[in-house]
């Protein structure tokens, strides 16, 4: 069993906003992170595929492969966007970086098993170099 | 002469838009950085001072208060902020990393002057590690 | 089950030495580490709590609290300062990396129960870029 | 338990190529990666080590002694030179990432024995920032 | 004047050889970059332009045009190439980052000036974190 | 004329003093980094040689040997010691970043002419990832 990564990017302006709490209740509760005009990030993205290693290609995963995938089912819907307003898979959600991890794992599996006998093993996402999350689908 | 570096961070929305073109043309020029609902980065900013260092401290610059000033001056009105809205002197003005650069430097080099016989040199700002600005105030 | 992580970081000197040893044993097993006049490292801890993400805010630990935490109880015993000799947690303890991942767990770990339904999972404690350690409370 | 780390790193060429394949199978499958002339990285190699410190050392490992065998039984081995070609223990393999790290562990699992009562936990190979890849010896 | 960076990469095999020197001469001089073999690197290209922001932009150069003129122009013939076998513009030229970091000036200059008012001002082209060079073009 | 640079680091005790001053005045100017107990850094250090890359091998200076001369007259007397007990060159000297900038390149200059027709351009010297020195001699 090989754990086999690929790390990708995009930009994406958030805030931090539960819409059943009044404004002062989300200033005291989120601070700076809630603010109105929105702020933003350049997230980075792992993703993370276990499997045993093909005895033809060598590969648990063809990671050209993997990067299409993330690419085109995760990046070009969040990579120069609002999290909060134009992604659709995010709608009625908290924009955190826990939640959005756990929406990408969502998408990613079934994409991963499609093309691959590797399965996800994890989302790991970076908010900022000092802010990060992990989620396993556990 | 020793040139003295100080980096810090912040993060912050922003669009791409010259409000004297049409929405197509910002499209065109722009691409998804004119995206209406805002995107965001983690900016990184290296201010550089120099100056010959002082017999007593060894100091060009005391890096302690050099943080301290562009923390109070600059990072205080950028961080967790949208650059095209809520930034007092970017108003008016794109909101390019060409720009802020430059008006950062407005900002910081009479307080720098203030405190220090060193001058600024440099403005470093990374809107991501793959795009990035200098400008040294010519 | 998320598991969130903050980077904080520590500037500190320190010796490897063994009072229980002879100049030369230190010397022989400890080599340039364990110099009488000190050297030290710019220390990166990695401090991750797992949890389910709250319905309300998307979080599993507010991480400006748990940076809060790590800073007053951890960093301002240990930044700028000698492990050896001005840290009271340290005192009596070889002054390894490994030692210093686990007594900060023992300090986290409180700390972290009190302010978050989330757990501490893991102390990470890059002594340079290159030798590093992990501490799961095992 | 403390898992204890250190990153090395090396330079060499390679080339994706299953021999039992047409140039146009290569080509299908590898695309550039499979380049008759080669291409090559710069890899980041991590090795961990698990095990309880020892009281006198506060060590699980001397990692002077691991950087030590790392060097000598697999960098001097791998660092400029041909993965495909110029390697005894990868004739007749894959020169893929995933297969070197398996390959790594079986050199360094024995090494880390004779030395240390810490075993081998991990091998975490870098071909890329972006492309990654860990074995656990399972 | 703000200097304007878009930081690209790519990996290609190369060895450093004279072919007007003995095995023995290219070996004494070069040692292990001579590997008859190859060995290779993950390239890292930072390339900056200088002039004065568009005032309708706030561009000096629009870095996405940048980004595809560096990928058409000199990415596309280097990555998962062999420098010394592969590229037409380093036939019969020694395959030294230096050499290297020049051919991409005369390449990416001209191309620069087509599509905007600002000129080139830099390459930088690191071999290795650890190596790496800079070419002003004079 | 190309720049050509080589990154070394150590690791090191220091901490910032006047002699000529009371404690207080001591504590009042340079803070937590005038600890009476030391605290420590790991440095980074790049020098850049400039020169015109010579016809038969394309260096402007071998990395290898510039790495060579950086360790054996620099890195050897610095590493794992304390900059302002340990070090003879720093004797008597403020052990400021600027400070020790401008010491090794007195060390350096006249050793890279004795194997080099480059000279030395520039000594970079990072205290920490936020706060680094320039030195280029002038």
């Amino acid at each position: 069993m090989v754990y086999v990564s690929r790390k990708e990017h995009f930009n994406a302006a958030h805030k931090l906003y539960n819409p059943d709490w009044s404004e002062e209740k989300n200033k005291e509760i989120f601070g700076p992170c809630s603010n109105a005009n929105w702020h933003g990030h350049n997230f980075e993205l792992i993703v993370t595929v276990k499997g045993i290693p093909d005895a033809d290609t060598g590969f648990v995963i063809d990671l050209k492969k993997l990067s299409t995938i993330i690419r085109t089912t995760v990046i070009d819907k969040l990579d120069h966007k609002n999290l909060n307003v134009d992604v659709e898979f995010m709608k009625g959600k908290m924009a955190s970086t826990e939640v959005l991890a756990m929406e990408i794992w969502k998408i990613l599996e079934p994409e991963i098993t499609k093309v691959s006998k590797g399965v996800l093993h994890s989302i790991k996402l970076y908010e900022t170099p000092r802010n990060f999350v992990e989620y396993l689908g556990e």
